[in-house]
């Protein structure tokens, strides 16, 4: 049997651990797997596109333990009710090749999303950080308000959305989290006195939400929504004046915002800074961007956070058959010989 | 809401269809998705190797509909009562990115390697065909059987297994199935007066199952077991004395029987012969070889049936969040301000 976290499930295990609880501890498990990188298997992710948007496959494994993910995107899906990414995923064991846990992921992605943001801002941003601008009111936004609230003590939020109603709703979702709010008229108005820059908008093609002369020297920039290839959201002049970090540079050389980029241009990957084999911040005018586009590692520790915390409480599926004989799938199955009944979960 | 399709619910749609039937359809499915071959997008599957087996993930996608195969090969499974393989899959809709089912897949892929291997043998084996050699009695052996019965009109099955459980469990699976059944001794006891040749053994490393000098002329070989890279079934003077073909030629030259080949030893894929764009059996003395590795499309092929057959009847789970608001991911599901309450299944 096959533990399953459906959408309740997440939605009750988050709700019952505090939404900061959670956020904290899923930082924490990035930061451990971060740290031992090397033991990881890493590959860029399998994307299959579409004129809709893209569909993809994301592996990893440190040896004992295997996770993938299934994630879209899909820019137009809001205009018909439907979310614009979502996502499951499973953590398997690598001894057996049994599958342990299928778990919804379109929630604890958010979740992921937002901690690895926190993580990487923990790691680049200035420690005397408090003002974070928000570009982006979408289904990422009120989770990035908290996570660098609980992990980077960010007091105010400048938020500003070109739909005013999603920003009414990051409002709304915000009133009670102990932050201060500022709606802005634009993303200059947003930027304006940021010690932090988070970008999150979810349309697709070369953007330049953000300009050069927006940013003042020492700003952070945490680049969330350009993603896939031929999707960008800062401006390319800003590649002359930050210093660039990456997840795993070969999916972002491809995905992130360093496409608009040389080949050949400098970047350090999280888990170097982390590990001191390269340059974080090196002064307060560093202005510092996170190009990030997700990676498989980021979906194995929420998994591995996931199923450590659910451990006794797991609602199960029969996924997988359980025989007396291994060798006698189509006997105990299938044929009348062995009328075996397996009671559904 | 995500159609769940678990072992009981396939083995029950596997009964009541009859397992012959469901067989015969799938081949069917196999074979109108082989006919349209360049509507596909293709890939080798994404592998992940470890000392005990293999997990790999196989997607694919026509551009309507969107699958992938969760399956793992872990040969020493059974020592602690466990299978060998195991498998599950997704069918999504592309143009939302959304699943539409999850299913169960270790009986499905049973059933759709056998499907496939008939369907193959069908444009590959002589007409003629009634006797079949099969050299292993694992979890494939029944439904090898039964496909080669429906599809090819195979009437004596000589099988061979050092196993002699394994055979014990065939024969007495087998007992109804209206073949004759004739238990050898050894491989080369099998293979003598055999029409097709179908080989299904489990053990990694490269075996030499079957050796040139056991075949007569005309014989099609149907190896399945060789199917990753450093397991193979045929000895390599079969390269000298037979035909070879494909399902996906790129993936198989490293997982399947020719990866003892050199990387330019002449092949033609399943979709060719089909096709009539190469030639497939040319006389009554060829010696054909169906190098099965298992392939994407035949698992897109299989779910399709199912997801067919399963219309209205199908159980849901709560694998994708349902929002009034599509951005409000965190109020809807997180937050106190909207306390929905999404039932689980």
């Amino acid at each position: 049997m096959t533990q399953f976290i459906g959408v309740e499930d997440m939605r009750r295990l988050v709700r019952s651990t505090g939404t900061k609880a959670f956020l904290t501890q899923l930082a924490d498990y990035v930061r451990h797997d971060f740290s031992r990188w090397t033991e990881f298997e890493k590959s860029a992710r399998v994307a299959s596109h579409s004129r809709e948007g893209v569909i993809e496959l994301m592996p990893t494994s440190d040896g004992q333990l295997y996770s993938f993910k299934y994630v879209n995107g899909h820019p137009n899906n809001p205009k018909t009710g439907k979310l614009t990414v979502t996502a499951f995923g499973v953590l398997a064991d690598v001894a057996s090749g049994y599958p342990l846990v299928i778990s919804e992921m379109t929630l604890l992605t958010a979740l992921r999303t937002a901690a690895t943001s926190a993580f990487a801002a923990g790691l680049l941003a200035r420690k005397d950080s408090r003002v974070m601008a928000l570009v982006g009111a979408g289904a990422q936004s009120e989770f990035q308000a908290l996570a660098f609230q609980a992990l980077l003590g960010i007091e105010e939020i400048r938020v500003h959305d070109p739909d005013v109603l999603a920003v009414d709703k990051f409002m709304a979702n915000a009133a009670g989290f102990g932050m201060t709010l500022v709606r802005c008229t634009d993303v200059a108005e947003a930027v304006a006195g940021a010690d932090i820059v988070t970008v999150c908008t979810a349309v697709k093609g070369r953007q330049a939400v953000i300009e050069a002369g927006m940013l003042r020297p020492g700003t952070h920039i945490n680049a969330i929504g350009g993603d896939c290839p031929g999707k960008t959201e800062l401006h390319r002049d800003i590649l002359d004046l930050g210093k660039y970090f990456t997840e795993f540079t070969p999916q972002t050389r491809v995905e992130g915002e360093i496409q608009q980029a040389a080949a050949d241009y400098p970047v350090a990957e999280l888990w170097e800074v982390l590990a001191g084999v390269k340059d974080g911040r090196t002064g307060d005018a560093d202005v510092t961007v996170f190009d990030s586009v997700g990676f498989a590692i980021e979906d194995f520790s929420a998994l591995r956070l996931v199923y450590d915390l659910t451990a006794g409480k797991r609602r199960m599926v029969d996924l997988v058959p359980e025989l007396d004989d291994p060798k006698n799938l189509y006997g105990e199955l299938v044929g009348a010989a062995h009328p075996k009944l397996v009671e559904p979960a």
